[in-house]
């Protein structure tokens, strides 16, 4: 989730929540990740997220952030345990990022000399390590601005992308990144807001109630979480930003 | 807390957590890192740890770890924030370190060009970056034996020391590092046990009923937590590193 005022992710969460045990099989852990300005916080657990005490709290507990990374895992690569679930995080340029993978590298292998080494045997935190690496490599200086960091950060996508399928989220809790290798679809609300009605529980929410005509919330998802929105896919090899809610392709 | 097999927190957790804000003004923030093999939990809020719904969690959640990290925060320096909330982490030889400091180091300043950089603006961070880095430079093909990091820990602890108080735990989940500088002291719980009175709430635990008579736990902090036990003071100055619930000296 992308947004320009701290919104809190219950909604989505309940039916991302169902998807890791009830209504898909992605029941190998789960995660999330907030970002409240620079701060980060990260709930992880290696149970399936239908039976998560802590899943079950940020369900209950509405947490505002206007960056926010969500995952729920089916293990292919690494066993289930936590350093195995994603969000994973890393700092770089003073800033933490965060990534989630959807997707699977059976050819991906990277070179162990890397300055950031995974801490599990995932295929997406090495490949989220070599993203970092290459990132610090281009620009040892600091945070380029965005145009240059998307240039970098597409091609090392596509590189990786030719080993497997890789979906990815990606933030530092400013800059926002969604890329698409095979399945991965957006819906932007915005005023005039209206009802929407979750797929996987049989759940309705009236963000009109919720919502100041300010507001703009994108939420980006492998699949549509809700059945009355018309969800937008991503088309496979496209590499998104998002900023305060809109998404946008950056031309080299 | 320190120990030799996973173990909950929850006893010393209810009167650590009084602390930050009802027996005790460490209201700023709190956090707490939670050790699964070399995977890493933590849970951070800039609430005040008695009004937290997270810290409920964790109060009444059982998570078993060897190795936990908790921290109750007075702000010395930098803002109230989540980024500024200890226990900070970061990863070095493919593993997660984490730190929490009790102190203030009003004259300490780092080089800007350290691989590690703060995400916030508190010394603490930036001593923890200080070490990282300092043993990333001594030991660059990975992780030395416990006797050569202490001594490169312990001189570079020293230095950073000279700037104020100092007193720290540090951990990768395997090692387990405690120093004073002005203030801290250390029980180990180990057969027979007894029962233990908290300081800060009117909570008694028999230990005898929860545990087997093989099970060792260490638990340090600023000052005791219990009334009807007897705690070890850690001499300012010196490094403690503990295992399986035993504290140790290494000599150089």
């Amino acid at each position: 989730m992308n947004c320009n005022v701290p919104t809190d992710i219950c909604f989505s969460f309940e039916g991302f929540c169902a998807r890791g045990g009830k209504t898909d099989d992605h029941k190998d852990g789960w995660g999330i990740a907030f970002f409240e300005g620079k701060g980060c916080r990260i709930f992880l657990d290696a149970k399936s997220s239908v039976a998560s005490p802590i899943a079950e709290l940020v369900r209950s507990y509405p947490i505002h952030s206007t960056h926010v990374i969500a995952h729920i895992r089916k293990a292919t690569q690494g066993e289930i345990n936590l350093e195995n679930c994603h969000p994973f995080r890393r700092e770089l340029w003073g800033r933490y990022w965060v990534f989630a993978h959807n997707g699977d590298l059976p050819g991906f292998e990277v070179n162990s000399s890397s300055f950031y080494i995974a801490v599990g045997n995932t295929d997406s935190e090495k490949a989220f390590c070599l993203i970092l690496e290459t990132l610090r490599k281009a620009f040892p200086e600091g945070r380029p601005p965005i145009e240059k960091l998307y240039s970098v950060l597409e091609d090392i996508t596509l590189n990786i992308a030719k080993k497997g399928i890789f979906n990815y989220l990606l933030s530092d809790g400013d800059y926002f990144f969604a890329h698409c290798s095979t399945k991965l679809c957006y819906i932007v609300r915005q005023a005039p807001f209206a009802g929407a009605h979750l797929i996987d529980e049989d759940i309705t929410v009236d963000f009109n109630e919720l919502t100041t005509p300010d507001d703009r919330v994108a939420v980006i998802a492998t699949t549509p979480l809700t059945d009355n929105e018309v969800w937008t896919q991503i088309q496979p090899g496209q590499l998104l930003a998002f900023r305060d809610g809109n998404p946008y392709i950056i031309s080299k």
